[in-house]
């Protein structure tokens, strides 16, 4: 848990398992718990995007991001209050811009949200402005390596391995770990690799990938998603003049959904009496 | 050819062919002949990374980017002078910030291009801002659709089949004409494609590629490289709602490259006396 303010929800979930009626946890409730969790105001990215704040939580739904399908998906299991982590509308920035809202299409989606009877609450900043990351933290915990953990920059967390793994062999852990069929990657994986760099989401740019390779020793670097003429042509360049270094890029989606597993957990621990569930995301990219 | 600059480059040309040496070619005439090609000062993006413009040009080699594989290929052929898309050093602008600059894998890539002897050029704005975007035309024409073009947008270009193909058909013939094992796709592949959109390079994100469906009547978007959370779920929604729409994402270097291929053909037009010749380049990032 990021802060002790799991202490004062314990008591509003005493108060719901002694007897007191569910409804009595609103969605302004859940909001404020998540924004007061990583010291964050809820600022440009973290918002109520669909729904009331004074709306009654029966059960919260969490999923990476409002696909119709994980709509479907939480309205089904009786939820009220959808939490994501992206955008509803195909941008960072909430707000469709005037390109989508003119769209036929934004209509329909605004319509399908309407019918789902869902508040959606976006959670993104709070989460990764926790004192530990806590998206960084969800992929750590997925791949095992929650004892490996050597130290956390601000932006990214550096993963010193008890035995050396080949590049190929960590390819295909976090392949496992993480139920993936492809992932894509760059560099000479067939080198023995101890100190691992991980940055979730849009951080595998060579602003910060680059000084993990350079500056903090490591040999490979996982990576979400970064711009592909950046880190990529680095340890390429890297490789052609017989150096170390290879990166594994394994999708938005993929690096920063076990961080939504694990807030689940955490709401599950923090809101006893209210059915909290995970509604799992395929990614939208697949490998042809 | 974009403008008729050709007559005068091929009055030079003549007069190379005509006995004069070829040493008469600087870098200077190559980079002017290039920058009033596209009708665009020579500006953020496009400049003389390395070497002098006072230099002779013995030959010129033409590569996506300047890798270290691509410097040494373009020295072994003779060339004097280098003309890439993208940048040395990892980033969009050109100057490697501060973060690289202290690197010492910035000073060892500073020595290897000092030792080549390579002038290098990079030839950016000036193709994408052709009255037909040059990168753009390779790529209509690598696929072999030139005469399938029914609009060209400021940054995009239509294509209109004259008979459908399901989109599992258009990425089996992209991925045969291209050259590519793998290619990323999402949405509805399976249904009849008749008017594809075309977005080189970093153009796939959501303000580009989502009018080509909405306001355009694209049935599939073919793009380089884009957020994953924009495009790509804008075409999952749809297709979770029962409605048409793909997206191809064929990685930023394979969408440009045919681009550059062009380039090298219209550069021995211009200059028949000078050996002009392309050195392919092959994706940093491969899936695994």
């Amino acid at each position: 848990m990021c802060t002790d303010l799991s202490k004062e929800r314990g008591k509003k979930a005493d108060q719901i398992k002694g007897g007191l009626r569910m409804t009595e946890l609103t969605v302004r409730e859940v909001v404020d718990a998540l924004a007061e969790w990583g010291g964050a105001s809820i600022g440009e990215a973290d918002r109520l995007l669909a729904g009331e704040p004074a709306t009654a939580v029966r059960g919260i739904a969490v999923a990476f991001t409002a696909t119709i399908g994980a709509m479907q998906e939480a309205a089904d299991s009786g939820a009220s209050l959808l939490i994501v982590h992206e955008g509803a509308f195909y941008s960072h920035e909430n707000d469709p811009a005037a390109w989508l809202a003119c769209a036929a299409f934004y209509e329909e989606k605004r319509r399908r949200i309407a019918r789902s009877g869902l508040a959606i609450y976006r959670c993104h900043d709070t989460l990764h402005r926790c004192h530990l990351d806590l998206i960084t933290e969800g992929l750590i915990r997925e791949l095992g390596w929650q004892r490996c953990v050597a130290r956390h920059l601000p932006a990214a967390s550096l993963i010193e391995l008890s035995e050396p793994m080949t590049g190929e062999q960590v390819v295909k852990h976090v392949k496992q770990l993480l139920g993936l069929d492809r992932v894509r990657v760059a560099g000479n994986l067939k080198v023995d690799c101890l100190r691992i760099g991980l940055l979730v989401g849009y951080r595998g740019g060579g602003k910060l990938a680059i000084p993990l390779f350079d500056r903090y020793g490591a040999d490979l670097v996982l990576y979400g998603e970064g711009p592909e003429w950046e880190t990529p042509e680095y340890v390429r360049d890297l490789a052609e003049m017989g150096g170390r270094g290879a990166i594994v890029a394994l999708g938005h989606l993929e690096s920063e959904q076990p961080g939504m597993k694990l807030l689940t957990e955490r709401l599950q621990a923090l809101f006893p009496g209210v059915p909290v569930s995970f509604c799992p995301v395929a990614p939208a990219l697949r490998s042809l």
